[in-house]
């Protein structure tokens, strides 16, 4: 799972990520950044420095990490703007290669309100077809095709956001919730993801039909496909 | 499944309805005419009269969905144009309560080479939708909400069709073959679609990845949901 | 405002006619059906039959129309399917001619959850522009050049739905609330729709500014145009 | 050509037409109607009745056609709105089986301002694909697969019309202003539509390049094709 | 206002620049460039070296900005290609942070005939986010959230321009028209984009309705919204 | 002819070169690297050094040429990343501006399987607009407006690949198949590039009708416009 800044994989992908855990599959988060610059206002506001800001958002990502089993690593690349560089690209293969990935999430390729997410999509995009090659140089197998999933970004119409899967985390929604409080400095966040959760549970529902027997409390969280979905049965 | 003609399912669909009979599922196909008009040159240039080819496409599908395991009725609605008609509609509302389908397939809605097509499209998907309701006048309890699936066709990407899911049918196109050829006045269409089920294959095997011990003459057909996929699982 | 369904108009556009209505404008409501058949579940397993289930929508539409100061007008066209005829949408025509709207609202044109919907806005948006011609054949001078927005469709993003304007409906939301809640039978979506309100003007702060001066509890009804903004000032 | 008003063909496809004629083509214009209602608001507004209005806007497009040196049909099957039927169909698919077009022009399938354009859009390539069954019942040889061009319309963008080809109307123009001139009740139209050309002609340019040897005063159409290019050679 | 050349802003949105400087508003025009190289054909074919060309560019800039009552400001970042760089963007925060616009204007982002155009465009808006950001490290208060409106192209369908809002210029033309003719290379232009304004305008007209009391000679230019509209009525 | 590897000209635009040196036109092949790391999965594998592979891939991409009767040109500049640089796009200003080509083939703008192929499409389409520009500093002439066309790439669909032009390479199909067996490390794309080409013909005989005389076996390629085509017959 790559993102651009620390915080965004609690509220987009927590649920997914939580699942993953619990089902006892390794699950790696890479933040490119701490969102030291672009999303840490109020700290900003209350006069803390740079290394103030990064240590503070480090310790809260990893202790949300921690809410929902996954492992987090930071690249430490600088944030408003994340810079493209085939350097940073190259960690990104180099990741890829250790962890061999079954499944890659990340932010969609558009983003009208933060230009750090596609760059942080472009980057985990390419750094994942470089992961195949075997000429590339970087230690490791080449990697297989993992699937891609954009997750869901704030204003999802604005940035051509279609819903392709709708996944049931309600199993996992517990620790999602206690990962989004491990990060207090947007506290009003955590009921706006929870009313999300509901918002995509009902459509799950409405998409899953009345069979499946889920119970009325479904929470889910939307995704997109970047590739076709490779199967033995349709469903 | 419901499609326009007699013979749509088997090119566009057989491996997935083998698939399905071959699980043990029960595969209903409801072809709306028999493709008498429009589907018909060689009979109509033979000389044939249309009590004649009706009987000869009926019989042709019959031998051809019995090779794949599925039922098979016959609507009888007219081609060329097949006209939309909410009589048409009520039959298939119908037939869906009875089936209680779990999935449904049908043509796509763009088509601009056969307008039968999205014809047929709509009324299935209107169709499935007043199913649903309670309040609906028919027999049956009401429908689920059954994913749909658009199958490919003949030019796909004049008819906006992008594939979302491939469906390895590799051990059902034996079936699918012998299905095809159960079609004799379309002989030249046996290699034409053996052909674009070894391309459909070859994709799903780079987007599935080396990992998943497909053997090299991987067999697909292709398909377009309607609706998100409902899941527990990201993969 | 023209709705396929009795209660369409609350949940989607409330905001909106209860701000009109408050500006001292008219807002006429047109309900092509009552929803009798496909959006009246509850009172079908509760084995009222087709007579009552009309009644009590159509009271309860009324109740909610009088909380958002608005005028109700049924056609009773008959739902799930909504039949588009040139006799309905003579109907409208002359709705159009009598009521001199300024603005009109509607359904989306997609939406592969309920037909009735694209099909009450394809009559909405034909009778509009048959009122505009003075060679139509019917009573009043001919129609203006009204803009006319798209509501919310509950699942937006599968009906292409991509916010282009979003309305503070604060100082209304009173008022659509207690519409609301004059529709007993959908409880559930009292607090469905708050939730999406908030979400709503969540987005609607994000994409104003901090020097709007909008309160934190700011609430929003999102809408699409289908024709471009005339306007004598960028803004 | 096929068009929903009398007057369609000289303002979109009037250059078009005139070179096909000049190059000792046959050039047959349909007429699905005569635009009585909804594009005559002159005369109703000076009182005229709809009798003479029809045989009004026929003398016009007559005039017009002469011009052009093209044939032209009339179908009068009343406009605002223009029902489709499926008589109207076979009547098309008539007049193609007879007049064997190697080139069909018409509306394009969306138009927001007027909804008889994309009906008589629709009937047209209906039309052409059941001319093209020899099961079909019509006198005739079936059709061939003549392509289709969307002209122009009024808003272009609001019709998602993205020119694919432009047409250099430079030799024929002459002949289009005359014919435009025999439309006197849209007089505003003449200018209007040597500006587009005008416009077009410079996009031609631009898109050409300095080598074609396009004198500066080069005027164009601009059409969008609905089925891809077939050709021996790129350019 | 963000252009890419000099000359840019004269000719797309000459008219909304005027509109604002008459209202009292003040009007910044930040030329990325001269448009040395790529946009002074003529100069070039008459010997002129590039620091004449590249005075001459920003001589009749000024003029032109003068005419409009705008402030020009000019980065001399090249062209032909402008090439995007951190720094600039830097300088471009900087200007947002100064200034305070509360609206933006700027090219389209996708312009197969101008890579500079796009180019400019993707730094005006990230700079726009960035600047939004308290912990981004340049003078100033944080920006709020300026509406984005992108200008029309030369070639707008290629362009994916679809117009979403027509300004009435009637009341600016004149200047408009002055500005224009302090260009005298681009004499050609003058009328083109005359003919474009009437062309707009009678959009304007087509989508306003007869009740606005427009004078028939109104006179528009087309813009695009990059975020929704915010409002308090719909209208 | 701009393509990121060695071997992109031969699968994709291979009957195209064909037809055009058979005219006696000169075809020029540029080819940005070797595709030394991303395409040659099997010589990596044999053991061979990145020298022996870069030198292979040239030795088999100039014997595919001379099959072909086209030049080709290796600008060595690396692949997997190819990445894009102001240098290399003015290397290809300079072969623009020298071979002055009527036509130019390369990549699509988009590939989630391939970063380089978008890249490479990116900078032969920056350097065309560059090396029509008077004041851009290169030897030669301004370049014209040569029409751009993408080639089919492996998965089209994905690719956003929607075909606007269908080529007949029949006739140089043979010189296209021998210059695919000059690449005998994907022996099993000579048979699949063959199917494609039968797939192609038989979409671009549908298209172009009965009654253009085509044999049964005709062969195609399929391609996309850039900008629209100007000609002075519709057909």
């Amino acid at each position: 799972m790559v993102s651009a800044h620390a915080g965004d994989f609690v509220w987009r992908a927590g649920g997914a990520i939580a699942l993953a855990a619990a089902r006892g599959d390794r699950a790696t988060v890479v933040c490119l950044s701490y969102g030291e610059r672009g999303e840490s206002a109020r700290a900003w506001r209350e006069g803390r420095d740079l290394d103030e800001i990064k240590a503070l958002r480090r310790a809260e990502a990893e202790a949300a990490a921690a809410e929902l089993g996954a492992d987090v690593l930071f690249l430490d690349a600088g944030d408003y703007p994340l810079v493209e560089t085939t350097g940073l690209v190259d960690r990104l293969v180099r990741v890829y290669r250790e962890t061999e990935p079954t499944v890659v999430l990340t932010h969609t390729l558009a983003d009208p309100y933060n230009g750090d997410h596609p760059a942080a999509a472009r980057m985990a995009l390419q750094a994942r077809v470089l992961a195949q090659a075997v000429g590339y140089d970087a230690p490791g197998e080449p990697l297989g095709a993992p699937p891609v999933f954009f997750f869901e970004p704030h204003q999802p119409e604005q940035c051509d956001f279609k819903p392709d899967v709708l996944l049931d985390i309600t199993p996992a929604f517990e620790a999602k919730r206690k990962a989004m409080e491990r990060l207090p400095a947007q506290r009003h966040m955590w009921d706006y993801y929870t009313s999300l959760a509901t918002r995509r549970g009902v459509q799950l529902k409405r998409n899953a039909g009345p069979n499946l027997g889920l119970e009325s409390g479904t929470l889910a969280e939307a995704y997109m496909r970047l590739y076709p979905q490779t199967t033995r049965e349709l469903a």
